[in-house]
């Protein structure tokens, strides 16, 4: 197979999405410079044959693309129009991949900031969590120009099994993503609700989710995170932080757009009330943890 | 092909899962007897060759088999063991198969009720819908005695395509079908959240629809229920009042236990909501069009 010319991709955020998405890109074939607040990841990036920067300006400098998958609009600003930010240091032309939840007018605005120094940008969240990143194997909701999308596509094509190209303006790939969190969030909210509810009449939870699965009542978040809370295992594939992120990102909008989300509302409180309780670091699915511990319930501990 | 010997069947409550039950029975080659508050429905039975009842007592008295296919724990009270019920007219060993969904205390105390007159009793309620009721391919979520499985066998097996064998005592099926309920009701309360929010944000439902059922977003009902919203069509398949009937027993469940059950009680408000405004007796993917009533958005019209 002929080796394609790699391009310089600069990736800024190396937690465990970034990290995942950065072994993705060196894989097929392009130069990799990571970043992160934390400087063990970019070492370990540059163990895996790419190379390690201390800043989002020196990860950006001579990058045709620069991935951010950073947590927050907040940080996602930060890393590209704050001090020894990357927009700054980036070429004219090159374009900005941007992975993290936010609120579609923050990325629209986020957007023209990029504009205005000649660079492009993609609104590009990401699902599919760690394992997926590793594997090259993300879906991504994005919008962005035609040329944004032409520029990013051997970055895009690296990292996801399924690029959803959905508009031609920033803010439509968050606005989609937001959706998705919305209902993922509600979802495993309500699989902890059922699961515990289901212990409390004394049901086999085993069957519960044979049953489930295998019903109307499915939903690809229980069928994902159930088996979470059956063996007792709240090591954090995805954290209860997250979401109480991603629902106060919904909640936000919908008090900004008068729309009333009392279903997301609820589930947001579920998260809160699941962090209050000190596991906002551990896996989502501790919501689970939450209900039996206030209900007094046995749930499985796990096998040491 | 042999054909088998047929039993004799009694079916109680003809509406569009029994009818479609009794249906699978004919096919199958039991002798059927229906019965229905309606007389309608018993008169297709018979000419679609079965045979019609004016009375639960009478559709039963022949019977091997009774199913009871009725809307709720009231209503199977009523023709099992009210005037002109079928239980006290049924053969000693006949066995009824109980599929309304109820209480599981409720269920057991049918099932004591019955084993007091002799009779077998199969805790089984259903999932699928009107359309795998009338192909033979429901879901049962089935407790009771091996003897009462036994005897329903050739029932089970005409009307479903999967048979869960969840306990050997009443309660367990009514308790399983209960936490399905409970994700059921949610999982379409929040698609008609998410769903009605996509559009005020300003995106293409159909896109929604392709991405979401494509993402970590999804669940059964989502795919299931939202093309009717992007249809335009609230015509039943089942109703807002199936909802506030079933989450309401989930509700009773979760008081009479002292079991908090937030995400549930909200989608029961939801559904309330939707049938306080006049729709009740529609789609239960009508809480889309309370939404869209409410926050003054306009979603897809039926095509005439």
């Amino acid at each position: 197979m002929e080796r394609k010319q790699g391009l310089q991709v600069g990736v800024i955020g190396l937690g465990s999405m970034g990290f995942g998405m950065a072994g993705s890109l060196l894989r097929a074939g392009h130069s990799v410079t990571g970043c992160d607040v934390h400087p063990e990841p970019a070492r370990a990036l540059a163990a895996a044959g790419g190379r390690a920067a201390s800043k989002p300006a020196e990860a950006a400098a001579e990058a045709d693309i620069v991935v951010v998958v950073v947590v927050n609009a907040a940080q996602t600003e930060t890393v590209l129009f704050g001090p020894d930010g990357a927009a700054a240091a980036m070429k004219p032309g090159a374009v900005i991949i941007a992975s993290a939840t936010m609120a579609p007018d923050i990325a629209r605005g986020l957007a023209a900031r990029a504009a205005a120094l000649g660079l492009l940008y993609l609104d590009a969240p990401i699902s599919g969590g760690a394992a997926k990143a590793a594997q090259g194997e993300l879906t991504i909701m994005a919008s962005g120009s035609p040329e944004a999308f032409s520029r990013a596509r051997p970055a895009l094509d690296a990292m996801a099994a399924k690029v959803y190209e959905l508009g031609d303006e920033a803010g439509v790939g968050a606005a989609f993503k937001v959706v998705n969190q919305l209902l993922a969030g509600v979802h495993i909210a309500a699989a902890c609700e059922a699961v515990t509810f289901a212990k409390r009449l004394g049901l086999d939870l085993d069957k519960v989710y044979e049953v489930i699965t295998g019903s109307a009542g499915n939903s690809w978040m229980f069928e994902n995170r159930v088996p979470h809370i059956l063996e007792g295992d709240y090591t954090p594939r995805s954290a209860v932080d997250i979401f109480t992120k991603d629902l106060g990102i919904v909640s936000d909008i919908g008090r900004a757009e008068k729309f009333p989300l009392p279903i997301a509302a609820t589930a947001l409180q579920m998260f809160l009330m699941t962090a209050a309780a000190g596991m906002g670091r551990d896996d989502d699915a501790s919501v689970a943890r939450l209900i039996a511990q206030i209900t007094g319930l046995d749930l499985p501990k796990k096998a040491r």
